[in-house]
């Protein structure tokens, strides 16, 4: 039944040899790589305006222009440095590889802590972004938004990613070229409108220059780092160079090139939309759907925007399902998380990885209720350290090969790695009680997890490991010793015949032991067992306290005290297995606590020999 | 740590000789047995006035006398007949025990599902009718009913009730004594202030004697329905017999006396005030809080009456503890119940019963929101079968004994189980859609339940027995058979070292299967396996699938249908023992998974040799 139902839903094993990719090419490979980074725009800008119209009583739409190009500038830097990074990683490999690779083993935890946040955040914040825009555009889904989220959480991208979907796959292309050719239909039909139509007038005061005082700074610089939300994905496809076709890195550097150029035009048109049209918060719309409204009323137009918005938004959900299960299973190939992240399931996908990742963005969302901008104020800052770390360990990469015009190389990466490094202090600074604490709290206690669970496995590996003489030597000798077999009976029944015939095949010194609070009873038993006459001793142990478990712990202790080092003592419980689950409720779990209780002693093993009942 | 943790809450084990019991003079009988009966009118009258106000237009205080009086005689009816019950079973024994002796299985499992309900509600009605009681002194409480409700349940009756405390306790004689002195108080200065002050006057209309048509008969019925609440604990003297001072069984009958006499006097006395001062349905408030205001003003003594009602309440849903383990005790002891719920815990208590009823009473009070009017809407009918069994079960018996004077006995029993039998179809009639379906619906499923699983115990004796045979010729005989042991291995390891050290102690067949994915690794552990040559047989699986349990399960499951009947395969899984919980989280389950698997199969007994990890 379960197997049929898993089937149904996620489909057949997959052989090993089905493990293969496609070789993409450019318009393939900018539609995929770059969902994540092209479909910020739905909520970068206005995430901006979000923050610089917070102050009470100012529209600070003034300084929406500079912010916004400051941003561009930071993109263009970013863009230039990771080009060098895809030149040197025709492999591929993020930040942890690469950050491993130059600088060493705390670098690149660090670097796995904060790719692993950022992940799991910008599937958080694609789904909750997706959603608004549906959302606005079809208020009766209203205040059902968490449902939805979880809904695509689980239903459709786990799902889709347990199956194992080819990366190639048209569904991951038309949604982003679709989205494309909306928003620039959107930004040339609200441009036009925009110089024929009649201006929009705010009062006076709102657009006079505010005072630039230091809490106004802040206020901008926390605008500047919500904005580099937008930024996050730009080193996706750098990430992803063994995905290019011949030439790898050329293709990968020119299909960055044009993301980098997409994204500036989207985000400068769609903000200066935003500012044109001044768009205000309004709960439950989103900056982009009200933009779309002005633009194109409630038009076929309109829900053309809201529609592909979502699919591009659920479409960058998913590069997290490419990208983190996948860091997952490296990092845990080092030992710093659990085996079992590396194991590909029966899909051949990173199963376990893809269920946590899912679990993480349904309980981020859950936490905050659904709510992007909530869920901005922990974004961002997850990426730039890794872009830190990531360029940094460029620079050390280049200064070691001292290749032709390495310096230049070093100083773009650098320039890159310094620019980026001054981005998460602006973050960490004007978002730390926003949100930025809590992951920055999460890196810590990633990086102190996985150290632990490295160290568990060294130890492991250290006790299990068989001394290399072994081998040398040949022909292992195993030292003899007694064995005797302990199992604790009722009175004589079917299941006792059973568990007697099993112990006489395993062992010569069997005991059978009865526990008995009651005295009539137990000479009754005494009985039964002579009249029986099975060959085997039959100990008797009183228990005025009712208690059937300790004293046969105590009488097996006692046993265990006396055996020597080679010695073992085998308890066989005799059980039945009941035809139904529920007869299971029946009967007491003696067997169960017996087994959990005596696993800790050593050479003592618990068995029991399962008697079926049929009926 | 949670042995030490265990003491501390509920005591150290008692010896089995520490179960004795005290006899009791009536004064302290009168007062541990009758907190149930007595404890309801604090809500009796009020449940009478809820329902005849519910009427929309018509304050019916008119009929609460009638309503009132009816009540107290079939309290009468019923109170001589159960002093029947009590001089025919010194033995005591409830509804169960005597239907089970006079009319057989039928009946008597018909009256365990019935007390069984009705003990689960006298829990939840009485304590959230003593949370109503303190909520309506504090009204700061109010809104936090469900989670004191629930706070009583666990923190203080269950925990008690593990412990076990001597039902002599003066814990318990106390609040009931305080309570009737209480009551009385109130009746007899309302009485009094009702004469000398001033006149309530209800407008003319509501005064006027309404018209008495069909509705209004199934409304006063419904009221006297609801009334009859008031009279389910009355049974509990005649079920403790035993627990009286020589001669029991006189004792009991003039403690039964006095508990009506006093039972009535009160619930006419409340049911006068309620009527003289126009008590009204208020929120959060109670009728006998509103009656105490109306008399004491808000002064010591209006304290006074309302923290005795809640502490006779709480008092009343401890009775529940002390019926309804020894009556799951009796039934599972029949066999209609597990078997645990009849074995005597550490300190001699039945902990399994106390613990489901406390789990049943918390969710029912959850599921009705500790709603006491919802509650009662579910009330009585149990009792009131459970009445009309055992009177029926007393007319066998007085029948089949004839002894002097019997004729008199039937018929006071008959009378009683024909006038209860009467109340049930009321009560079903006029309250079957307010709540009495829940019960009706719960009894004949308890019947399955009982059937079933006494129908599970059977089969399975019947399965485990070993034929008389056995025990005549005695010297029993095991038939040999061979046996292979089978070692999972991933490649050589200390703990595999350990495995086939047990595994050569037990057998001498013994074979190692190595299941892989990856033919490269595959050939390196058989390069290493026969280096170390521990002289077992490697046998390699290969898994393009990349499943391990699966392979593995057919290898064994080919095995089994090769072998002879009496022929046992022992499954060895080397497993180590991480030192801390959270470790085992990094390794994977198999032994677990393949446990469960293989428990099915005839004679393939699945066994660990525990490796304990030291670090």
């Amino acid at each position: 039944m379960m197997r049929e139902f898993r089937r149904l839903l996620i489909g057949k094993p997959l052989h090993n040899r089905e493990l293969a990719h496609e070789k993409l090419p450019k318009w393939k490979a900018l539609s995929i790589f770059s969902s994540d980074a092209l479909s910020s725009v739905a909520y970068g800008p206005e995430q901006i305006m979000l923050t610089l119209v917070a102050v009470p009583g100012i529209i600070a739409y003034g300084f929406m222009a500079p912010v916004a190009l400051s941003i561009l500038l930071l993109l263009g830097i970013v863009v230039l440095s990771y080009v060098q990074v895809a030149k040197a990683n025709p492999g591929g490999g993020g930040a942890y590889a690469v950050a491993k690779k130059n600088l060493g083993e705390m670098p690149a935890l660090v670097a796995a802590g904060s790719v692993f946040a950022d992940y799991v955040l910008t599937a958080a914040v694609s789904v909750s972004a997706g959603t608004a825009a549906i959302v606005s555009a079809l208020p009766d889904l209203a205040g059902h938004e968490v449902t939805l989220d979880v809904m695509v959480l689980f239903g459709l991208l786990m799902l889709v990613n347990l199956r194992g979907v080819r990366e190639s796959s048209n569904a991951f292309v038309i949604p982003t070229y679709a989205f494309l050719f909306g928003v620039i239909a959107l930004i040339a039909t609200g441009v036009w409108k925009a110089f024929i139509g009649a201006p929009y007038l705010l009062p006076p005061e709102s657009l006079a220059r505010q005072q630039l005082d230091w809490a106004m700074l802040f206020v901008i610089l926390r605008a500047f780092a919500n904005g580099c939300s937008s930024m996050t994905g730009v080193e996706a496809i750098a990430d992803s160079v063994p995905m290019f076709k011949q030439p790898e890195a050329r293709n990968a550097t020119v299909t960055t090139y044009w993301m980098a150029g997409i994204l500036s035009f989207m985000f400068l048109g769609i903000t200066y939309l935003v500012m044109h049209y001044h768009i205000l918060p309004v709960a439950e719309v989103t900056a982009m759907s009200q933009l779309a409204e002005q633009i194109f009323d409630r038009s076929a137009a309109y829900y053309y925007i809201q529609f592909t918005t979502m699919l591009v938004l659920y479409l960058a959900a998913n590069t997290a399902y490419n990208g983190l299960p996948m860091l997952l299973a490296i990092v845990a190939r080092d030992g710093y998380l659990p085996r079992y992240l590396s194991t590909r399931g029966e899909r051949l996908t990173f199963s376990n990885g893809i269920i946590l990742l899912t679990l993480a963005a349904a309980l981020l969302i859950i936490a905050f209720q659904g709510d992007t901008e909530h869920l901005i104020s922990l974004y961002a800052i997850g990426v730039f350290i890794s872009f830190t770390i990531a360029q940094a360990s460029m620079v050390v990469h280049w200064y070691r090969q001292r290749g032709k015009g390495w310096q230049v190389r070093a100083f773009l990466n650098g320039l890159g790695a310094a620019v980026t490094g001054l981005v998460v202090l602006i973050i960490t600074v004007t978002k730390f009680l926003y949100g930025a604490w809590v992951v920055l709290v999460f890196i810590p206690i990633m990086i102190y997890i996985f150290k632990a669970i490295r160290g568990h496995y060294n130890t492991m590996s250290e006790q299990l490991h068989l001394p290399e003489a072994c081998y040398e030597r040949g022909a292992a000798t195993f030292p003899k010793g007694k064995h005797t077999v302990i199992v604790p009976v009722s009175s004589p029944t079917r299941v006792v015949y059973e568990t007697i015939k099993y112990a006489k095949m395993i062992g010569d010194d069997i005991l059978a032991v009865h526990v008995s609070d009651n005295d009539e009873l137990a000479k009754k038993v005494i009985e039964k067992w002579k009249l029986w006459d099975p060959g085997v001793e039959l100990v008797v142990i009183r228990s005025p306290y009712r208690l059937l478990m300790r004293p046969l712990l105590h009488f097996i202790e006692k046993r265990c005290r006396e055996k020597g080092p080679n010695d073992y003592i085998t308890v066989i419980i005799p059980e039945f297995e009941t035809r139904k689950a529920w007869h299971r409720l029946l009967h007491n779990q003696t067997g169960w606590f017996l087994r959990n209780t005596l696993i800790w002693k050593e050479n003592v093993i618990v068995t029991t020999v399962p008697y079926h009942l049929t009926k």
